[in-house]
């Protein structure tokens, strides 16, 4: 898979055709006393945050309102993004139309037509890992307090 | 990708197949204070347990070391085994040779070899799901309590 190491703006740039085009990541979430979680998820990028959306009650949307803290994986384990973001949460009924339609054609799942209840959870990034091979972990920080470094 | 939903017999046999002949899998601990951390891994698997490496001082090294419990990723997004496994702490020269051997043959990587100081961590599974799509969220449940259930 490798030509050798991508250079920062070549992951950089592989990593937003990832959060531009996928359609599902993993995403891990702690409960306050230390209990991992991980599931994946489909989500939405609209350029500078994620969108999810999970049921109120499940361990994620549980873990998400109390944590407020997120990492998600995106890609292969041989190709990987990780971010680590801050969760704001959104009610269902209090998301504008617009990014709520953009998630259901995206990912063909539309948590506000059901009956179990949901929430949106909007994810910023602050730091941004990328690399795919042992020869990529140096240079692999590609985010850093929610600013690019490259 | 589906006939339809598996059966629990199916899964099971899908879950094996990936725990004896997968390399990498997604590896979510938490601190003690609840931030969530995600890092694909290298794991062998000797039938009854998965064997993961990883510095001594890393997040991951940490938060399975205070924590002794993870959250385990096989496979893709929509194609995916979640493993929730209690955790044994060996350090890297009490490991008999035979597992070593067979992790490095596995993985392609040998920790024993390294100067950055390592452990070595045995994951026993307690609870494992399995689904690929929205058709098999019904009968996930593949082990409970350490036992299969199928």
């Amino acid at each position: 898979m490798s030509d050798g190491p991508r250079s920062g703006a070549e992951r950089r740039r592989d990593t937003e055709h990832r959060l531009a085009g996928d359609v599902d990541l993993w995403v891990a979430t702690a409960s306050a006393d230390g209990v991992p979680y991980l599931v994946p998820l489909s989500f939405d990028w609209d350029g500078e945050a994620l969108l999810l959306a999970t049921p109120t009650d499940s361990p994620t949307g549980r873990n998400l309102a109390s944590g407020r803290t997120v990492r998600l994986g995106l890609g292969l384990t041989r190709d990987v993004t990780l971010i680590d973001g801050e969760v704001e949460i959104i009610e269902m009924d209090a998301l504008r139309a617009e990014p709520g339609d953009r998630f259901a054609a995206r990912t063909g799942f539309d948590p506000r037509a059901l009956t179990t209840p949901y929430r949106w959870f909007r994810v910023t990034p602050q730091r941004i890992q990328a690399w795919r091979e042992a020869d990529e972990l140096s240079g692999r920080e590609l985010m850093r307090d929610g600013r690019w470094s490259t």
